[in-house]
C-alpha cells in the first residue's frame, strides 16, 4: 500500500509555495505515486505568518517552533525552505531527528557549513536531497540522456550561464539574498550553483575553478521586512541604505576531472534575461545547447547527420522524454517551473519508498557549496583554485 | 470568510488531471482565494476507473451515476471532462439543478447543441464557463491588454494557427477525436475553436467564413478501449482499421464585425508543430505576434518607437503582466499548461464568489461552435458563411 | 571560349543596381562561368538619371531611347528593371529584335499583358526570364530538392506570406507602387507574385483561388518625382495627397493541381515585419519551414527521426546546399540578396550560353500573373476563381 | 573629381574573391563613391593560379612576383588577403614603397611581428587598415552606436564568441590554417581575433587576460597542395597525416581598462555552429545582443522601458542605420557577407580620399595580435597575462 509522507515545511515564501504546489500535485502526474504527501505542519516566522501559511499551502498545523516540527514522531519528512542561513541548523537537527529532509540551494553558506550537513545526513542514513530542480526539466534531462547514450562523444566543452535581471535596478530593496550574513554569498550561490550542479550532472566533477567576481550596486534600499519578492519587489526607492556585502556577477573558467574545459557567467543584473539559465555542450560528435527561458525545448546537432541536412533540432519534449509518462501528452503543452517542482518530489519520494539515495543529495550540496568557495576565492586570489575538497 | 465550493467532476481523464491540479493548488497561487474547491465526487464509465482518477485526484467519493452527482444537494460546481457528445446532456442536467458548471471545449458537437446548453445555462443562471483555457496565459492576456489599450491603433489583420502532429501518423489509433458522433468534428472544434476564441477575444466577432476542410488520412486502428492518450497513444498499428469521419485540417478566411479580416489554419497533422497555436494581429499602430509553444513570451512592435529601434520586442511575461501577483516572482522561471488552468478555476471561482458572470461562457461557447458549423459549412459548400446566429 | 553578353539595361533604381551588381560579380562566383556580362547600355528617363546610372553601375553608355538600345545589334541581352506598366512594350520589342530578355516581376500588371510577352517570347525562341529571384535562395532550392526527393512525403498543405511594413505609415508617399496605371495591383502583384511563385516552384501548380483583398490606406501624399524608394522614401508627410488604387492586402486560399491546398497572404502595411517572405510545407513525412528574414536557414523536420530526437533541424545552407561552390566556403557566413541575383544572373546566362530555356521563364510570368488576376477578381466576387488560362 | 585607385591584389583565395567583388561594387553602393577602383594586377603563388585569379576576379594583369607588384608606380593600394606568414613581409615592402595598404586578418602570426608591420605604418604615413569586417555588419556598427549614445549606461560585462563546426571533423585537412608556422596560432588568431575586435571595438581596451587553451584533433590528413577550402575542403581521409600545432579552443577572461569584465570562447571545432559569431553586452541601463549567424538583427533592450513592454527588441538593420543608405531599401532584403566588404572598401578608400585614418589600422591589428599573445601565453602560464603592450 503507497505510504503517506508527514510533512513539515520550514518556510512559507515563494519557494514554499512551490513545494506545496508539488505535494499536492504530484500523485496526480505519477500515479500509483511512490508516497503520498500529507502537509501536516507549516512553520514561519510568526504565528500571523505561519497561520496564513498554513492555510494557504494547505497544511494541517501551524508553528513558530522548528525545533519541535522537525523533531515530531509524526514528522516524517522536513522540507526547508527558508533563507540559506539556517538550513544547516534546521537540517542537522532534522537529520538527528531521524528524518529525511530536503533542502533549498544553495545547501549551505559555504563549502564548511555544508559539510557540516552532509557529514550529519551520512550518520542519519536517511533520505537527503539537495533542490537542484532545473536538473529536472525534461529537456535537461534528455540533454544527459544523449550524452550518457554517447550521442554527441565525448565532451569537450561546457558553457553556462544563469543571468537575471530582477536585481539590477540599484533601486531594489536589500533583501535577504544581498547580505552575506544570510545568503552566504550573491550570485554566486543563488544561481551560479544551478549552473555549477548542472555541469557537473551532465559532463562530471569540476576539479579547479578560475573566477572574477564583481559586485556593481554596492548599496541599496533597506526594506522594511526580511521578505523577499525578487521581481515583485517594490523599487518605489528612497529612504535609507544598507550596505551590499555579497557579489552581483561572477564568470568562472572550469576544468573538469574527464579533460572538458568549460566556463560559466552568473548574474542577477543582466537587463533583458529574465531566467537566462543556459548550457552549451560540444562533444566530439554533436552538441547540444539549452536555455530554461524556453524550457521545453532542447538543441541537439548530431555530426552524423547527411550534410545536407544537419543543424540543430529543435526538440521540445513530450511524452517520449524524461518523465514523459507523467506530464502532459503532447510535447508543447506546457512544462513549468511547477513541473520541475513536481518531479523532484516525485524522485524524492520514490528515494524514500525505494530505500534508495536521492539526487542530488547533500554530498552533491556540499561539493557544489565547495565549488562556490572556490569561485569566490579565486575572485579574490586571482588565481586557479582547486574544488575538490 | 472564504466559501467552499464542492466539486462533481465528471471525466478522468489527462483533462479531468489538469483540473484537479488547479483545484487542489489554486489558493496557493492567489491568496486570499475567491473560493475553495472540495473534490467531493469524480465519476467515470467504470467502478474501477471512477474509483482510481478519485483516489488519483483526491476526490472523497467515486461513482458511475453522473445524474446522481450533478443533482447531489452538496454539490455547488459540475465540471464536465468527458468527451464532446455527453456535455450537453450532462450540462443541461446540472444547470436544471441550479449547479454552477464549467465544460470543456468545444462546448458541443455542433452549434445547434450548444445552443440548448446556452439557453439551459441562461434559464438557471447560475455561473457557467466553457474551458478555452489558453485564453488565460498571461503573453495572451497582455495582447487583449495592449489592444484594448491603443497601443497597436487599430486591429485590421488576425492570423491564427493551430497545429499540432500527434495525429499525423496514421498507425496512430481510431480515438473518439476522429469520431463524428463523439467529437462533432474533427481539427475544427478540437483545436480550431481555441483559436476561434483567441480571434474573438483579441478582435472581436466574427461574421463570416470561408474554408476548405480537408480529411487526409481516411482510416485509423481501432482501439480497444476509449481512451484518448494524444501523444501518448499506441502507434504499433496492425489490426483491423475503422473510418475516420472528421476533418484533419481547415483554413479559413475571417471577417470580423468590425472590418478587420483574418485567416485561421487548423490541424493535427503537421509534422513538427507540437502546439504551435499562433497569432499575428496587425494594427494601424504596432503588431503583436504569439506562439504558444513559447508560452511565456509575446511578441510586440509599436510604430512609434524610434526609427534606429524599431522592433518586436520579446517580453517575457511576469510580475508585470496579467496574474502577476498570483504567478512565479520572475518571468520565464516557467508558466505552464497548469498555470492556464489555475487563472481559469480562479476567474471561475471569483465569478461563482462575486455574482458575476465568467467569461468565456456558455453564449462564447455556442457563438464559437456556430462559426466552427460555419466553417464546416463552408467546406462543403465552398461558398462564404455567415456565422453570428 | 567563355562567352561575352552585351547588355542593355532598362531602368537604373535600386533594382538596376542590384543588376549590375550580379553582372559585375557572377564570374567571381562561378568559375568558369557560363558567360561574361559586358555592361553595354543603360536607359533611364532622363540624360542626366542615365548618365548618373551608367556611371554608377558600371555601363559604356547611357541612353534616353529605349527603343534604340533594344534593338541594336551589339546588344545580346535586355534587361527590363523599370516600373511594371513598361515591361510589355519593352520585353516585346526586345524579344521582336531577337535579344534574351530578363524582366523584372511582375511580368507585366495583368495576366492578359503578360501574355503577350509570353506569345512574344515563344515566337522569338530566345531566352526569357522572369527574375523572381528569391526562388534563388540556396535554402529555398534546399526545400524543393528535399520535396523532389520525397523526404517529407506528399506535400498536403502549403501556407506562404510575404509581409513588410514600409508602406504602413501612411505619410509615405504616392510612388508609382500605388498606382494601379503603372503597378497593375498593390500588395498582390508587388510582393505577393513572389509567394505563388514559391507555391509554384514547391508544390505545383494553382488551380483555385479565394481571396480577400483590401486598400487600407486609401490616399498618400504626392510626391515630386517619380522615384520609388521603398523604406527609405521621405515620410515627412504634408502637402496634397492623391488616390491609392492598388490593394494593400490579400489574403488567399489556394487549390493545387496535384490535391494540396494552401493559403497566401500579403501586404506592405505589417508593422514589425521587414521582409517576412516566409512558407511552411507539411507533406506526409516530415514539414519544412522557412523566414526569409533568417534567409541562411532553413527548417526541416522528418518524421521518420526517433521519437526523442524529433524536431525541426535548423540547416545553415553552405558548401554542401544549392550552389554551394559559387557561395561562401562555410554556412552562415552570410548570404544577401546580392547572392540572389547573381545566382539568377548564372542560371539566366547558362540558358543562354547551352540554348536551354531558363525557369521561371515568361510563360511562369504569364501564369503567375494570371494567378494575381485570379486573386484579384476573387477580393471582388468574394468566389472561387479558377486560375489556369 | 573622384580619384581612381589602382589596387595590387596578392593572393586569390576566398578572401580575395571577396575583396574583388567589393572593388567592382562599392561604387553601386556608394554614390558618389570616395574613390573607383582598378584592379590592375593580381599574384599568386603560380602563373597559372594568378592568370586564372586575375581573369576571374577582373584584374588587369597577373603575376607571381609580389615584391614587383607592390612596388610598381602605377599602384595605389596594396591588398594582402594571403595566408598570415607573409603578411608582414608584403605589408612592410608595400610600406616602404609607399602605399597603401589594407591586410587580412590577424595582421601577423603575433604581436612582435604585427608591431614590425605598425611602425612601418607610421612611418610612411599612408592609410592603413586591418580587415576585421566583422565590425562593419550594420548591427554591430548600431550596437556601437547605442552603446556611444548612452543607451545602454555604463557596459558592465561583454561575453563573446566565435564558434564553428568546419574542423570538427578529424578528417578535414592539415591545411595552413593548422600550422603554427604559417598561422601563428589556429582558433585564437584565425577567429579569436575577430572577437577582441569587437570587445574592444565595443567595450575599449582589454588590459588584462587569463584563459584556457587546448588542442583536441593533434593530428589531421595532409593534403595535397597548400588551399585553404574550409568548409568545403575535401573530408575523404585517408593516407598520411601530420601534426596539429595550433590550437582548437580558446576560452578566455578579459579585464578592460575601463573597468568592464568579459569572456570569449573561440574554436572551430563546435558542432553545429557555423559562424556563430556573437557577443552581448550589459550595461546600466540596458543590453545588447548580436549574432552574426543572423547579421541583419540586432537585439537591445533598455531598462527605462515601461515594465509591461520590457524585452529585447529584434531589430532589422535597414536604411536607419549605419550605412542605410548604401544598401538595401528595406531590412531583411538580406546583407550577407559580401556588403560587410563593400562597406570595408568604401571606409578604406574614403580614408584615403579624405587623407584621414582608416579603423581598425595597423595599431589596432598589432593591439590584437599582442591580445591574442596574451591568450596563448596566458595557455602556458595559467594566469593574468596583461595585454597593453
Amino acid at each position: 500500500m503507497t505510504k503517506t509522507l508527514n510533512i513539515a515545511m520550514i518556510g512559507g515564501g515563494f519557494m514554499g509555495r512551490a513545494h506545496a504546489m508539488a505535494y499536492a500535485t504530484m500523485p496526480m502526474c505519477y500515479w500509483p505515486a511512490p508516497a503520498f504527501a500529507h502537509r501536516k505542519v507549516l512553520v514561519d516566522v510568526s504565528d500571523e505568518r505561519a497561520a496564513d501559511g498554513a492555510a494557504r499551502f494547505g497544511f494541517d498545523e501551524a508553528s513558530t517552533d522548528w525545533r519541535d516540527a522537525v523533531t515530531r514522531k509524526d514528522i516524517h519528512v522536513v522540507d526547508i525552505v527558508t533563507p540559506n542561513d539556517s538550513h544547516a541548523e534546521i537540517a542537522i537537527a532534522a537529520l538527528e531527528a531521524g528524518k529525511h529532509v530536503i533542502c533549498e540551494k544553495p545547501l549551505a553558506r559555504s563549502g564548511a557549513e555544508a559539510k557540516t550537513m552532509y557529514e550529519a545526513a551520512t550518520k542519519a542514513g536517511t533520505v537527503n536531497m539537495v533542490a537542484f530542480n532545473y536538473r529536472r526539466t525534461p529537456a535537461v534531462a534528455q540533454a544527459k540522456k544523449y550524452i550518457e547514450d554517447g550521442r554527441i562523444g565525448q565532451v569537450r566543452n561546457f558553457r553556462g550561464t544563469y543571468l537575471q535581471d530582477w536585481s539590477a535596478d540599484p533601486s531594489g530593496p536589500l533583501s535577504w539574498r544581498f547580505q552575506k550574513e544570510v545568503a552566504g554569498s550573491g550570485a554566486v550561490g543563488d544561481i551560479g550553483t544551478h549552473v555549477v550542479d548542472f555541469a557537473r550532472y551532465l559532463v562530471g566533477e569540476i576539479v579547479a575553478v578560475n573566477s572574477m567576481v564583481h559586485t556593481y550596486i554596492p548599496e541599496r534600499p533597506l526594506q522594511a521586512d526580511a521578505l523577499d519578492k525578487l521581481g515583485a519587489s517594490d523599487k518605489s526607492g528612497g529612504g535609507p541604505t544598507g550596505k551590499v556585502d555579497v557579489d552581483d556577477e561572477m564568470i568562472a573558467l572550469l576544468r573538469f576531472a574527464n579533460g572538458a574545459v568549460g566556463s560559466i557567467e552568473a548574474t542577477r543584473n543582466a537587463y533583458g534575461r529574465n531566467n537566462f539559465l543556459t548550457f552549451e555542450v560540444h562533444g566530439s560528435e554533436g552538441s547540444i545547447a539549452f536555455n530554461y527561458e524556453r524550457m521545453d525545448e532542447l538543441q541537439v546537432m548530431f555530426a552524423d547527420d547527411p550534410a545536407d541536412a544537419r543543424g540543430f533540432r529543435t526538440v521540445y519534449t513530450g511524452p517520449a522524454h524524461s518523465n514523459g509518462d507523467a506530464l502532459w501528452p503532447i510535447p508543447a503543452l506546457g512544462i513549468g517551473y511547477a513541473e520541475t517542482k513536481i518531479i523532484e518530489c516525485h524522485d524524492f519520494f520514490a528515494a524514500i519508498a525505494n530505500g534508495t539515495k536521492a539526487s542530488p543529495d547533500f554530498e552533491d550540496g556540499w561539493r557544489v557549496s565547495a565549488i562556490a568557495d572556490g569561485i569566490l576565492e579565486s575572485g579574490e586570489t586571482q588565481r586557479w583554485v582547486p574544488t575538490v575538497p
